[in-house]
């Protein structure tokens, strides 16, 4: 469904300096894995509790191994609070990730973290933590404009799903998983990823960013042009600003960054700090209604359950951290321009359309704006 | 069950300064209730998931109208994160509660949050909020010494149950609803309450604590008697350190304040950063692997879901917040040693027992270190 | 002498969908008054103590009252904490502002305010508070690049001349005061300004902002079109990476936010998370050894030293931040390129140059990517 | 002056659990310092700028070596910000401490900060760095009582003598350095220390703790003995109840922890969060006018300017880490007690007079409440 619809780069949109991946997404990162559950049934009128169903659930799996017992060093930042993540205060407090972090709409979040404990328990069954609580993360955004928001359609089987179905490789991006059902600045929004490599670094060679994009407010830029506002959207003439209406759903954009640079929690935590900065060149203001969190964890920081006297680790100085900070940023500006240009259109409960946003609409734009072409680390030409 | 234990004033027990509410109670704020699920079921080897069950849920609702149309003002502080209580982020983002409080056993939190978000949406049943997203705010200790924590055998019908029955008038401590199956400092932890007055603020009239005490580590003072170190609680002579053995569950201590004074986001936060002190007196150090969060609320600030113009609010000087200070520290303090009195023994998930304070051992350690008969505002007199 | 370089809307730069202030400045918010002393010194090879000197200090007063008896509501919000700034720790907890708010360059922070203490004195001699300390707010970014900076060359006499030539009306932007000696992105940076209305308050009529930039690293965006890339700056050729080279002076900026809209300490601290997104969109990305830190009050919510019984306030709901917010990233962003268009060229110590950027050869970048011609609330017209 | 008095164990007051240090001094950590300035000039009434002056600075040396250089891993938590410290937004940002602490009166800190970075400029005069800034950390408190306050009679030869003092060994307690003017509980307070040993760590022997006293409000705790309530400090019939006067300076208390464990900055941070709860065992909670700030500092973890490629470090497993944070509680508690028995009174401005507490008054008061004469893992014996 989602296959015909191009990426930034397959359009010519290359954003920023810093050249990305190999697969430009999160899954550069290695043995980071991405997998999905999407979750579309009913139509017409929204009865709650029956559908439509417009919604799901997106994993990203840190390593192949138990995270549980050897878990990754990871940081959160709550731009704007608005948001019923799970699982942040011990992510702060133990600087570490002990689960898979599940992104999925705003009231499934305890079945989801529910059944996430279920999935940990199941692979950790060891007798002696079985008193041990585990530390599910669970990110969500608020899809109630298409979805039966307060009917919380997803069951533990799809939980199961998206983390049995966790792949390396290209990640499925636009109206699935977590995303199905969300809504970006007057489009259909979604996941999105992209990537950076890190060059300078000594050890440490790439960061990638996954996003879940759902704010309003705002008009969407795209590299620099000005799209929400050569589109209309949101509608000017019937408000007096370009901020959400009172009766609209609030927004919410949750993002991931991981990396295998060998970040401690105080230094990723800097890089969740970054996340904002890349969306907002988007044109992401951070509005009120909005959940703005933002997560990063280092593939390369794994701390055992239980520990063994004498580990030493490797240490990145922070006069090290540019590029990482600048790879965060444009990392997560291409990935929120992915999700939008992957995701397709949705038509959800009450017959709510969310329209995708063209791509035959949008090149002219781009054109108009020179914003095609760039190419990191060469002269920019003249637009195609 | 319960009925036969003292609180801390009935053995002469009378901590700090300032003078109690009429109940000594957070039930002494008006409006403020207080409901018990308590969960007991089964005895006898775990079997994870089928039991022994000895695990509750407890319910603090802020006022008798519908709480997400008219929130209270709110703040939460995390003293050690190593905890998985939701809602906190929205908390502290809006400076608002619009749901009780529910607190419960770890693994439980998200089958609770679900239920707590059934119990809104049917009590603010309002098409226009139909695509509203509540924020459950849900607490927990760690109870898998005595019951089967990953089982997670709290239903929704518990938490309804605890919604149902919460009221106002003196409130039932010890072995029940979130404490049912709690540890504190080698005794039966659990529920406790108190209350403080405060006499010199222009408006407002009283601080509420509730407690859910589950914390480990250091040896438990009572009004400044060694209670811990005299009955050799935790065993001394078994450990090097008397910090927690690393197979010990972590601990955790919930804390809610309540007052009627009018203080805003800053000021509860304000508030809830002295719980900890209050909680230093008993011997509490804050463990490492203890979750120890404490949210205060103000029933004086009521903040509309759907916002009047025009209107105004009064203010509490900062200059006036050192009575609510001290009486929260009282009244912590207080609180904690109420739950440990009013805690009856019990016997848990592989016969584990964890045995009440005995009251006959302890009067003669408080007439020892002189800690019985104070009573505020008067000189101390001799011990009895 | 910065009388002849144009602002971002002289030369069709405008940004954003809100409409700017009468002055579009800081000091369209009634009260505001903003002050310089310039200190320009010698020149040729740096005498650490000796000069060259390319320093000074901006003075932003709240409102024309005493500020110690008649504090106003603010917040911070760090950003990057690498920088020296004084006075937050206390604007934090008690969320007022009880000076004027000083921008100078890094090592003279503690100078100034130290004479910013004696200038409170004596603005506020009553015996009643002989003993009482005000909490001196001081900002800085790192001038080294064209200052002597260990010299430490701004005295209390410069104190006390910003403070006395603070005035409404239009505020001198520039290479003046704390912008004497900053750069940005490669150029020359300095002081810059400017406003948004906000029309849908209930009450509150404006937001500005002052900035004093001296970010580095990443290419300098200027209303969407990559000027910094066009212009080579950083040139890149050089460099591996777009971030700062390990010799270069690390950058930071400092930005205050005012208002009338009667905000409270929470609600700054929201506004002032959002500063950091209109920074982005020039290119700024918080580099490692940026020190980035935002300041916002509101003249609205002026609070008394001692304070009367009784005092209500009015309250602006969270619902009606969005164009507060809004308001915020888009007069950071244009203030951001104010700064730059109006800074001059500076020769400092060891005779480094720090260009101010060519406006001749800026007007066709900006054609080039049509980012000229653009008017709030009117479709997007074709470039000159 | 000060060498009559006893400490807490000298009379018989040995707090906690954990055996102290050979010194029982923050010293015990290897290679950290400590020197005072005190300064005593003149008597009678205030007369602003002349004096009487009962002020000083205290040094805190991390280490013999070139602390810009060679920085320790540090972090701080502000648990009352009503203070004027300076350097923490750096040390949160970047995890380090660079300088040495300085601990002085209120309105010196701006003057003692810049006679740091006199002495750091001249300790670290390399080319390479002259146009670095250093991060300059200074705490204090008021002493306003007995000081002109307003005066600000620290000058840079105090700091460098201060520094240059510095030594390891036994340490000053009392009415000097930054201690010199400052009042605790109605009692003369000043500097304090303790240690504590960490037996069961893999590395790490040690950990140390340094007070500057000054905190109001409640009734003063010795080892659990109401000693303030029995000697009416302060005085309660005065007072409806025992929070400050509106007149009263307003506290505060600034705490380093220093140790040889290799934590890393947030687990610094965990055990700054724990200072607090030492401080509430002497009767303290933090009241509304205090700047209540402590830092914490690990000099295992040195982190060089100019890092190596391929550095390593030791990490201490979070679940070692509860001996530390015992150890923070206990040596906080008794170096506060410390401060108060090795105060002497002192007569200061407007011949206000502060008592240093009475030892032959204190002393029945603790065998009343059975406080003397414990010792780490002995069972408890009967008062003398």
């Amino acid at each position: 469904m989602t296959g015909e619809r191009p990426r930034a780069r397959d359009i010519g949109v290359a954003i920023g300096l810093l050249p990305p991946g190999p697969l430009n997404a999160i899954t550069d990162v290695p043995g980071v894995k991405v997998g999905h559950a999407t979750i579309i049934r009913g139509r017409g009128p929204l009865v709650p509790g029956a559908g439509p169903v417009r919604t799901g659930v997106t994993a990203i799996v840190p390593h192949d191994g138990d995270v549980f017992q050897e878990k990754v060093a990871a940081a959160a930042f709550v731009l704007n609070g608005f948001g019923k993540s799970v699982g942040l205060p011990q992510l702060q407090e133990m600087g570490v990730l002990e689960t898979p972090i599940l992104l999925t709409s705003t009231l499934n979040v305890p079945r989801v973290a529910d059944a996430l404990i279920d999935w940990s328990i199941q692979r950790t069954p060891h007798t002696g933590i079985r008193t041990a609580a585990v530390n599910a993360v669970v990110g969500e955004v608020n899809d109630g404009f298409l979805n039966d928001l307060q009917g919380r359609h997803v069951r533990g089987e799809h939980v199961f799903q998206a983390l049995a179905e966790a792949t390396g490789g290209p990640v499925t991006e636009g109206s699935v998983g977590g995303g199905t059902g969300a809504s970006c600045m007057g489009f259909k929004g979604g996941i999105g990823t992209a990537s950076r490599m890190l060059p300078d670094l000594p050890e440490g060679r790439v960061l990638g960013v996954l996003v879940q994009t759902n704010y309003g407010g705002g008009w969407l830029t795209v590299n620099g042009a000005p799209v929400g506002r050569e589109l209309g959207r949101p509608e000017a003439p019937a408000r007096r600003s370009p901020t959400p209406a009172p009766g609209e759903p609030g927004g919410s954009v949750m993002v991931v960054v991981a990396t295998d640079a060998p970040l401690d929690h105080r230094q990723l935590e800097r890089v969740a700090k970054r996340v904002g900065l890349g969306l907002a060149r988007t044109g992401f203001y951070s509005s009120n209604a909005s959940g703005d969190i933002f997560i990063a964890f280092s593939t390369a920081r794994c701390i055992a359950h239980a520990p063994r006297a004498g580990d030493r680790v490797g240490i990145l100085s922070d006069g090290a951290l540019d590029p990482v900070f600048l790879a965060t940023v444009e990392a997560t500006e291409e990935a929120a321009i992915n999700s939008l240009l992957r995701a397709t259109t949705v038509v959800g409960r009450d017959d709510n359309v969310r329209e995708a946003i063209e791509i035959a609409r949008l090149l002219p734009i781009l054109r108009k704006y020179n914003a095609l072409g760039w190419d990191a680390g060469l002269p920019a030409g003249p637009p195609a």
